[in-house]
């Protein structure tokens, strides 16, 4: 029986003869008696073995290895603890899997850094069983939200020959030996799978627009590539991103969608991940749900960029980055920022020079965008209604030098019942940053592909 | 006002006044009246708007382009046709965006092959707004289903360094300049932005199993590559993959979870994308949902790869392939099993030398793997039971020739506490396919890579 279903039963189940399989998290042997925390997975919290001499083969149990895997035949009993409802009294335990000696986990607290160095052993641990649960149960409040609401999933392609934003260095593909090259001195494209130079997606937001202008709602919930060096704890080089584009809609109208789906995504982790938050509460970030039911209970302010310049100008503060109309807003600007309306917000209009070429231009030199803005971390995600006027939309191309040819058919969506529309751009793994409280993106993704690390 | 909102409440409507929007599926104009077909997307029925005389601007209304979008305020009536409930008598109709004269699509029938080098504008006609709304749902029936059964959903890494299966050649990425390569006459594997030779993952078994050795109940569903220069209705060179994985859990117990998961999904659709589905029964495959509802109530058969041998070979049907103990299973052989049992089921206990590696070896030879065969389609998807024993497994891939040192992680795990594991991996795509009656892969995915093409 799964562990789960015995937590959401042991009522029924108290006195049963119960049969369980996991692994072993922790093997405290006394003379007489011992307890073995045994854990499977499907719930965070793990059912206590008790085994004593009434127990099969005592003494060898005894001995079974931190790690292992083992089946145990055994009676629920209720249990004298507070804490603690029931514990299984072990009839016979039965070690399936040996858990050898130089297993790189032990039972207590290892660093991060070295858990990166084994991610495929990590998620054993106590930490990640709640991140990656956590990150799983997001994924679907996400697919949950959209769905509900009409939105259509779009899966966009990953391959492309075309370079969106020019948003960041995009990683190449090819089926050529590179060795051949070199000796050959010479690069067929023409002999390269698709025919020509094609690289990883670094967005999926034209893709989107495209189904947006015929299904109205759609998003896409998929991996995005940027060879970027940075090493921060905010940069990997492959990471999912979430995309809804909106046909008929403005840049007030996509705000309060965001808005509303970061509500709900939150709503959703504090209903079904109970147990992992309360761990990640007091051991990762203390006050973290505190911090999240906040976010619930504000309606999020919605600020020009020229009214935050102008409460920086104002300010006393000593800043790095002297605030000015026309610079961009330094992390320190934003920690002010969220400090100063001590609620999450939305940083619109913003000078176009300091945005993408694809949002709307306001008649004032701005554009339609907005970054929404979280206390404590900052802009977390992006947004803006797409210019889709054909002849301002090439005229700030070709300001910007870019190749229009790439784009036709981005383009020429404008041409063909073109109509208002407005989207974001979440990273899924700065989103799950946020609600776990974890600091490190390279610790909320499974097998994070950074710079010179591409490991297991 | 949503298209189907006014579908789902109608009744409480009539003789309200609306305001929609939408692009026109067709104007048809007389001299004193008109009627366009309205489509916003947010379902797959239209909203049909007259207008007449009354309406404002009546003249230019009728000359308003197909495909153009417009906003449309009017009251909602009943319809005297029988087979729509009620129209929008329109007020007033204001163009939006205007459809250009190069419009690609017309009110009438493409061909397949004409809509998919315009891929970017094929889900505005009515086929693809089925297809693809099938696609989203379905995708969300997969997570559903899983997520109700306490599986963990895992994004595995796309970038990688190792090749899995060898299943198919593998993308190679790359950020060094090719034409540098060239020019300097040397490879700097070095300089590489993840410091070694990398590629497109093929599969996400392996990072499956890794994590289902803590979780127990796991799933990936996330893009796969292989550059396969096949040119048939069944491949494309990037395409969604769903790969389960359960601990504790034998080729028996995987067949009931993939049985399940079809039958589940193939309600859940039956459900939710009725209008898209008679569509499809009606002009894609006569029968398709009468062929679906039939699996339903089937129970699915377990037949040994040795049976079905014996079965052809005691058959009269002259095979291009003759069926022999030890030879793969051709698609005629499919099709005469699948037409023998008329009924899906699972081809088991296949000779180890037709399957991978890591499928779990029996001693007659043998490997605990078996095939899903559906009638019209057959093979659809594989599963195995995993060699989880250390020395076999490593001996059957020394047998193979590959190269132990790049496995190492995978092979890891059978030291650290084993178990029985099993999984399965299903070709979204092939199910779509399955499920919309569709007869060609690049018709069920927004923008299909293949050989030779990458375009939009």
């Amino acid at each position: 029986m799964e562990i789960i279903k015995i937590y959401k039963n042991y009522e029924k189940l108290i006195e049963s003869e119960l049969e369980v399989r996991g692994w072993i998290r922790n093997n405290r042997r006394q003379k007489d008696i011992g307890f073995i925390d045994l854990s499977d997975g499907t719930c965070f919290k793990k059912i206590q073995i008790v085994y004593d001499k009434d127990t099969k083969d005592f003494e060898s149990i005894k001995k079974i290895h931190f790690g292992s895997s083992i089946k145990v035949i055994g009676k629920l009993i209720a249990s004298p603890k507070e804490d603690q409802k029931f514990e299984l009294k072990a009839k016979e335990v039965y070690l399936i899997g040996d858990c050898q000696e130089d297993y790189p986990l032990q039972p207590k607290a290892h660093s991060k850094e070295l858990l990166r160095s084994i991610a495929y052993l990590r998620p054993r641990t106590t930490l990640f069983q709640a991140v990656f649960r956590v990150r799983s149960v997001l994924s679907m409040a996400i697919h949950e939200y959209f769905q509900k609401h009409g939105f259509l999933y779009l899966h966009a392609p990953i391959i492309t020959a075309s370079d969106c934003e020019g948003a960041g260095e995009m990683f190449q593909i090819t089926t050529q030996d590179l060795d051949e090259i070199a000796k050959s001195g010479k690069v067929r494209y023409e002999d390269e799978f698709f025919g020509k130079k094609v690289g990883l997606s670094v967005s999926t937001q034209f893709e989107a627009e495209t189904f947006a202008q015929s299904f109205s709602k759609v998003y896409t919930f998929g991996p995005t590539f940027r060879a970027d060096k940075s090493h921060t704890p905010y940069h990997v080089a492959e990471f999912w991103q979430i995309e809804p584009e909106v046909a008929f809609c403005d840049l007030e109208g996509i705000m309060d969608i965001a808005e509303e789906l970061v509500k709900y995504v939150i709503k959703y982790i504090l209903k079904h991940c109970k147990d992992e938050m309360e761990y990640l509460d007091k051991y990762v970030e203390n006050g973290l749900i505190d911090r999240l039911k906040k976010v619930l209970k504000c309606k999020f302010k919605r600020v020009t960029y020229k009214e935050c310049i102008d409460i920086l100008k104002k300010s006393d503060k000593e800043f790095e980055f002297k605030p000015e109309y026309g610079s961009d807003i330094a992390k320190e600007h934003e920690k002010y920022l969220t400090d100063y309306f001590k609620c999450p917000f939305f940083l619109t209009m913003w000078p176009k020079e300091l945005k993408a070429f694809y949002m709307k231009q306001n008649e004032d030199g701005t554009v339609a965008g907005a970054d929404l803005e979280m206390p404590g971390i900052g802009e977390v995600f992006g947004m803006s209604e797409r210019e889709v006027d054909l002849d301002k939309l090439v005229s700030r191309m070709k300001e910007l030098d870019m190749k229009i040819e790439e784009y036709e058919w981005y383009i020429k969506l404008r041409k063909y019942g073109t109509c208002k529309r407005s989207g974001f751009g979440i990273g899924f793994e700065r989103l799950v940053m946020y609600i776990t409280g974890m600091d490190n993106i390279k610790d909320v993704i499974p097998y994070p592909r950074v710079h010179k690390s591409c490991d297991y």
